[in-house]
């Protein structure tokens, strides 16, 4: 019953098995290798376009060179207040991009909203010099609530971005399981909606180390590849990294491991909504974000439960945490299997059935599934 | 009629002999001078405790090495959303602090509140190593809003940083019209109510260019002279940014020239109540914050006045701007006239008696007087 | 024949081995696992003492961390002109430290020497404020020039440091063949020589991707944590870093698998200085730097062989290459065969005997194996 | 006898008068004022074009500034090992870099010569992404030894960095006193020659602090009004900045001020070789480097003269300093005035004729004035 992260789970099979395989023989260090050769013409076919890729061993890495790429010292990123990158990452933006600044949104289930953005921009003071200058709209999708960027969304954002000429940068630490969910190609969830460059991850989906950078627009890479190496972040033995990528991207196993993934954290929420709990934002991909007192608390660590109390700033507007309760995080992976599900619910349900809620019970304010 | 801001003014006359006096002879450089040696030692007595002072020549780098020096890069400095550091320095804080994070909080009348600092501190992730660290509490005194932090105020946010571990920073680029004001000791007004180091402004005094980042810790102050040499901020003929600092400490001149700009302030947002328009937040210091309809606002500007329109993030909460109105900001200095303040409130006093405000008109809701 | 560095090498079976054994089940991510922790407790009994243990996927990770923690932004970290960190890092030392300096000295084998250090730090200016302040010796061990500091060299250099306030940093990224070769302790090559801090490798030993930054005062490493994570260091999936130092370090696998690369570098030098062909720098570790004509080169390479020319700015005195010649690096691994270098050599000795040497012939001048 | 620095000196009268003229009034603040419109004007009068001029109070802030905006992060910065830069700004540049590299080339009288700088470029490695990046090549006119670079050997220098794509950087913080003992245009000795960016100074010609970083080519500065503002170095009364470069280059002020200081130096130079004292490089600007026994270094002293023992790293190749000896360096002004060179000379002449020199005695190896 191990909830507390996507990261908690190990190495999928197919994709240590690609370990060892790629550990025949020797091969020239920093990327100069078959498999990452490979890897690339792959990712071309996957997004269908060109695009230059840099792999890094973590979605830190990922997040913070991006941002620093794509904006000046002086500039400004547009984001969620809420998202991995603003709070999670201790500053690594902040630090990679030589202290640009990250100004984060309000909106709803983790979701900077067409509005918002276009009211920030248009209110409040930018360059002249006296101010940063916007540069970047960076989403992540998941968001850090677990809910999924419609297409028109992604759209709108983007075109408000590039009417006041910021580029749309995507946190796609999870962005197989959004691909999952919404059954569209990489394309469309990315460059096709708008997308100038995206943050995406492997580890959380399977892998052990693998996370990628991908320039939709190769030219806007210059630079990138010394960038990476300053940073630390080009790992010498590459074509472990790559062998990581390429099994994940082949026959469709990121899709696959994330739709299992999905589908757990689908059945979980219903089971625990079921219990008569209370399920807060849409679960739309692997997260389920439920209340729970904390006498259930005690009794899921007690069984062996591990998962995080939700505690960020950035909390759903629209519920109450009774005194009694705390806001959990539930985060299935494509290790999560039905059997841990039904005992976290059936501890949830045996709880629930014992005991009366107290002032603060009310039907599930923010409740549906996607999909 | 030049209300733009503080800095529109020149250079006091008593600062401007200062600079020819020191035009004497020769010196050496870096502040290894007669007058810097004496300015320290009349810093010790004007602060009544032994410090640490480094004299540079803007307020934006007085801020951004203070603020670095106090805490690490992965450091948070808790500040107003609408502090000047936070909103108008273009992220120096950030650059010199190798990507430290402003954790800007809303406050009525630009002042932050013990209870939302606290609440800050307590709730949402820091540290662990996944966030930042909070490390500093920058207080502007008197705040961007033109209002003034009590002592008590100022004690109990001072009280709750040390509590927590964190340095309390002071910008105090206008500090002299708060003195001038509260009528208390710089000591008082400062470490005796629990600021660590204060960034000192003349130059919005009278000065030609000079502030100082004081530490009322001197061992606290350790590797400071190489972070603003570093920063270029080491004047070479470093006499004559003392020989300013000396004047607008003698005699109490930084006093007097402030008494008169904050009392400039009195008579203008007086005289523009008395016209009708609304004054928002209360006029604590030497600024006044305005709301004028675009008509007045075209006679003013017509007649020559200058100043500028407040268009930053941190509005006043409790006032409404109609379409036809904006909140305009007018700073006085100690070479602000009342003949241009009449000249200023003719206007609008001519251009309100000959008008009918619309649907927004409203009993000003903001408008106490300081003091 | 792929002499083109250690990296070129897979990874070790033990440790591939080791990430099988590591993915069962789940952990918690970013260190917090008993992979982890167990061999945290085995870091303290292979140095002989608590210390604070930091893991990163790459070596520059690992030196740039280190330095930026013990030199301020205005630091001088005095090292070997030629060191990696120096030259193949791309500035990462100068990015993370927030723009410190790297003082490059001279100094025969790639090795600085203690007089250079003496006299570096006693002449020119430091500090005060105009010059950055010396912080760090940084010393590579075995070096770029692939031979080894013994132990009275180390001490003499860590004395200097001592004396005049500098932490003393070792570039370890093969520490183990120098482990290997000496037939010392790593408390003895470490600490107890002097070492406050250092970036021991497993990578070019046999792992993956894995790195060590270790503080043998553990607290020195204040901060280090927040520094890993916002440089993008801390990888999620932490066990499995963990999982590839334990297996290195278990029965010796990394003296073993570094004492076959040394064996190796030393017949692959034998064999080649008996076919006429010179050999510069001492054969301390697993490098041969051999001088070899464009003829041969084209014949080698022809014939499958991979090696580095070598052309940094630090090339041995006392020694003349031809027109017609040039320096190749030779490095082998934990992955070479002694078949590989006997064709390899084999290939050298048919080129010499079939040609004349043009005039700058001379006998080898710097070909001493270490012990 | 304040030979200590050019900084030493106050400001010139015609100058200090600017600032009190300047001083009528109000004015916008941060360059929005008439003095700094007509300053931009001049400049592009005196520079014979259109050029992009951005006022700062230190040469330190304009030459980190200046490199910080033409080279990436990752770049390198060709210079001088001696230059000012490198040596005496506390790593300013590799702060405001970002962790920039300067990478410090030996040659005679504090220049770079040719051969140098393109044997640089050719050997050694670059890029790849493993090295940083030439990016800049920066000299210093004139010298840290008080020489001069001829127009063909600015040329040659030049050509060298175009062809291979940097961008060449002047700091002129003496420029008026090349262009003076030059008698060639402000043209010529910059952008005509094949500079792109300088970083002029007015501050040691007589200015009270007013250094400017000037882009020949207007395009190249975008962005670099935000880079000044976030480095503190945007003076917030700029109209008092503006005025003193008005005043400065106002009939030729700069240029007679500065053939003063440089005939100071003529003199100087003569009496003391007549002294039989040892000048080293040549004097071609306001600079003297003098051998001086301690003795006499003591008798100067005392009589209340002031310089500096000069002791970078960066000394003259062909000279021997004997054990009793100390090499001075000597800094006329436009302040500096004959008497207290006859003064200075007077007591050196005394003591050299009542004592013989020891076993180090030559004859001056370098010794030849300029012009």
């Amino acid at each position: 019953m191990h909830f507390a992260s996507d990261n908690a789970a190990g190495i999928a099979a197919p994709i240590l098995n690609a370990l060892t395989r790629a550990n025949e023989g020797f091969a020239f260090g920093y990327g100069n290798d078959d498999v990452t050769e490979r890897l690339n013409r792959r990712f071309a076919e996957v997004f269908e376009r060109e695009v230059a890729v840099f792999l890094v061993p973590s979605g830190t890495a990922a997040n913070a060179l991006a941002l620093a790429h794509l904006a000046p010292p002086w500039g400004a990123v547009i984001c969620h207040e809420g998202c991995h990158l603003a709070t999670d990452e201790c500053g690594a933006s902040e630090f990679f991009g030589g202290g640009l600044k990250l100004v984060g949104l309000k909106g709803p289930g983790g979701k900077v909203t067409a509005s918002a953005v276009e009211a920030r921009l248009s209110h409040g003071s930018w360059g002249g010099p006296h101010h940063v200058v916007p540069a970047v709209l960076s989403v992540t999708q998941p968001t850090e609530a677990g809910t999924i960027y419609g297409l028109d969304e992604l759209r709108e954002l983007a075109g408000i971005a590039q009417r006041r000429g910021l580029a749309v940068h995507m946190d796609g630490a999870r962005l197989a399981n959004a691909l999952a969910r919404m059954n569209i190609t990489p394309a469309e969830a990315t460059w096709r909606s708008g997308v100038d460059v995206l943050s995406l991850g492997a580890t959380k989906g399977g892998a052990l180390a693998a996370e990628a950078v991908i320039f939709f627009d190769p030219s806007r890479a210059a630079g990138m590849s010394e960038r990476r190496k300053r940073g630390g972040h080009l790992v010498s033995k590459h074509r472990f990294l790559a062998a990581q990528f390429e099994a994940f991207l082949t026959d469709d196993l990121w899709l696959s491991l994330a739709a299992h993934a999905n589908t757990m954290a689908d059945i979980l929420s219903a089971r625990l909504r079921a219990a008569g709990l209370r399920i807060v934002w849409p679960v739309e991909a692997n997260e389920v974000f439920v209340v729970v007192s904390h006498r259930l608390d005690r009794r899921l660590r007690a069984a062996g439960a591990c998962y995080y109390v939700w505690s960020t700033q950035s909390q759903p507007d629209d519920y109450t945490l009774g005194e009694d309760e705390l806001l959990a995080r539930l985060v299935t992976s494509f290790a999560t299997s039905e059997s841990e599900i039904k005992r976290f619910a059936a501890i949830a349900s045996a709880q629930e059935s014992s005991t009366v809620w107290g002032g603060t019970l009310s039907l599930p304010k923010v409740s549906s599934d996607a999909g």
